[in-house]
């Protein structure tokens, strides 16, 4: 099961809509075509918790009914979609990847998953996050090869696209947790615009995102649409902008390499890769331009030269308050590298948060300023392909054995919009290389993305 | 029981901690007497929907020990206090004021709550909140006129510091939830900068705020101050700013009146007690300004002169998610006064709540235009005394049978910091009077607060 993006061929969901109209297929079958994927690739992948069949099959009965009625409810009606199990579900347990939560029933939807109903989609199944969509990892493997992880902390929601058990998954980053996954396991994934999705009950973080996994890019912005266009964005953001309809492939004039912590990471092998990638764009008429280039790309890379830090300490502070609640009210139950964190964010003082949402403000001014220079930036979407399980990895005092977030969190510190596209593969296993947008760009960064796509092929080495 | 401002004494905690560290008192014995004021006035007043007696008079046992150790925990180590039943308590329901959450255990601590505790204080019981924090009202009658609202949302949290049963109270406000009842109550109470205390679970309005109740100024900003320092402000925002010291009386060179929407609606004879108080202030050498004197003073006005509208939209449709979600899970269960705040948001585009959000940014934009022309504004908390229970006074669409928020609406909008001081009698109720400041002075801002009450004898009419 080794990855090849020359034939890997995602599953995907707007190509049926046709045949859902012509009545030559159904919601249904589409349905039961994902549940026979699921039973051939669940036992080694794991990357549900909960599966909710009879639950989807009405649902997918009701889409059924309104094709052949003609009154679909949206460009995602009758989509099979698994939610990350951080998220509640009314009809099926929220447990958050920790034991301390087995079972627990809140009996309402998130606002995302609301949205997702109202649009009609088929909410299937929760699938597998990290403990409490930080860093220790649960049973999910890559689909690619078993002995992998899928990466984290949204493991299942980029493991059930590698593994085309459905044609989009729901995930959340908060440092590097949609953007990583996904790259590990060949998805077209979205991390938007910080605030472009309601993150309904699960406001806590400064700069945590809803993001989207999907087989391609059509399906990866329709799914963002519809939900925004029903939840709308975070309380006082103004949410996504963009239309419907994709934004047509647009060539970029200059693209910017953000090196950002994870370059010094990379292993050469997948640098050189990347560095094809590039060379492509190149030859292709795109400016390529780096830090070299610009003293304001350089002040900019200096800015985002702590993100991993700065996440670490702002999401520390951030989750102090759950974690004490949970260790008052059950004693114990957390995993050692959720205790580590939470001892880093007891030794802040108020001026310690204080001082890091400054400089998080400055990499971000830092970011506006480069604004004008390109269409945007490329950059890996890790270190290299997803790292063996249980590998122990550490970084910035916290450990990370489902992969480095090196490439990302500096996209979660802006709170930037981040693409991530199969471009690569590294030794049989996917890499993702990602193109970043500035805040609000969410849909110009589509067009750029579909450009890429259409006209760089992917490498593999 | 009419209230008289030359007679009424508050009860307040600061005045007894020299005891608790003599070893004349104990806390213990201060929630002995909180408990008999409780136990006889609560069957008129009805302000609490939880009492904790066994928990609390575990918690004063420790904080008693803590003093005789000399080892306080805290300012307000010791100190009763009541919990408006909109946040999550560990050891009591959380019912939102809505038979819909009838005895719901959540099994944790908000963040202010959380914090209380490590501050040593005891947490008594939960306070009666209209359902889900909005209109509809409670039973919570007024502590001076049982036949009068307390107002609302925080009717019970008002009515126990009016009732003189405990020290300090936790409130919220969204539109007008903590200044008006506060003032209704002959509290003192701040409402401080947007985000400076953490919201916990409660962070789905983008403008709503922690308040907090007290029989004066010293115990009003211990709590605030006690709780910031541990919980932070809200994710993203850096929190309190101040010291545990209360600042220094500092008289105010100039005030600026602030008319908003409530001035319309204020009848005369409370406008002509509040002129009283602005007379004084001008004989003691306090510039009095108002909005004929500067064209900067009139566009502000304008600003906030859609205030209530801007509330009723931006909140109704940050609301909408929370309710689509109690009518698919219970079916009904809502009052009509909810149900038409849900039929106007319903009605609202993406694009109406991102034109609402704009004009907001404008409102604060015109405020910050006017900080250098004076120390803070001045106002009513409300346009007249409480008035009496099941009024059916309307507004901007929505009932309000707690008393108008038509001169609460413009802080809440602007994210100001509000400190309401009992000021006035109006025909034997109270009715407050309100200072405002900027952003992040919440400090400064006691200062004046404290120039006022002790140079600005109260009025009554």
């Amino acid at each position: 099961m080794s990855y090849d993006p020359a034939t890997f061929a995602p599953l995907t969901f707007h190509d049926a809509v046709p045949g859902f109209i012509a009545g030559t297929d159904t919601p249904r079958a589409y349905l039961e075509r994902c549940l026979e994927t699921i039973a051939a690739r669940e036992p080694v992948v794991k990357a549900w918790v909960t599966l909710n069949e009879e639950g989807a099959r009405a649902a997918a009965d009701a889409a059924t009914a309104r094709y052949k009625a003609g009154r679909a409810l949206s460009s995602i009606d009758g989509m099979p979609i698994g939610i990350k199990d951080v998220f509640q579900t009314r009809d099926m347990p929220t447990e958050q990847g920790t034991p301390l939560f087995k079972g627990v029933q809140t009996k309402a939807d998130t606002a995302c998953v609301l949205a997702l109903r109202q649009a009609g989609a088929v909410v299937l199944g929760k699938t597998v996050t990290t403990e409490l969509g930080m860093s220790h990892p649960g049973p999910t493997t890559n689909p690619f090869d078993a002995e992998h992880t899928p990466g984290g902390s949204s493991s299942g929601s980029a493991a059930v696209i590698g593994a085309r058990m459905v044609p989009a998954a729901i995930g959340t980053q908060v440092v590097g947790s949609v953007i990583r996954p996904a790259g590990f396991c060949a998805n077209t994934a979205i991390k938007p615009t910080f605030g472009a999705l309601h993150r309904g009950e699960r406001l806590g973080f400064s700069q945590s995102h809803i993001g989207v996994h999907a087989g391609d890019l059509a399906d990866m912005w329709a799914v963002t649409y519809e939900i925004a266009m029903r939840s709308g964005g975070d309380p006082g953001h103004p949410g996504l902008f963009g239309e419907l309809a994709p934004r047509p492939a647009a060539k970029p004039r200059a693209l910017i390499v953000m090196e950002s912590e994870g370059w010094a990471q990379t292993d050469s092998t997948t640098m050189g890769a990347f560095e094809k990638i590039l060379a492509k764009l190149s030859d292709s008429g795109v400016t390529i331009l780096r830090r070299k280039d610009s003293p304001l790309i350089e002040k900019f890379e200096q800015a985002i030269g702590i993100s991993l830090a700065l996440c670490r300490d702002i999401c520390g502070y951030e989750l102090r308050w759950t974690l004490e609640n949970l260790i008052e009210r059950f004693g114990s139950g957390l995993s050692d590298s959720m205790m580590s964190r939470l001892d880093l964010a007891k030794s802040m003082t108020i001026d310690d948060y204080r001082l890091a949402l400054n400089l998080r403000e400055e990499a971000r001014r830092a970011f506006e300023a480069i604004a004008g220079l390109a269409d945007g930036l490329i950059s890996l979407s890790s270190v290299g392909p997803a790292p063996r399980m249980d590998n122990g990895l550490k970084d910035s005092g916290v450990t990370h054995t489902t992969g480095l977030p090196s490439f990302n969190a500096a996209t979660s510190v802006l709170g930037s919009p981040a693409i991530t596209l199969p471009l690569l593969a590294v030794g049989g296993l996917p890499v993702g290389v990602q193109v970043i947008g500035q805040q609000h760009g969410d849909a110009a960064l589509t067009g750029t993305a579909a450009w890429i796509r259409a006209n760089i092929p992917a490498v593999s080495v």
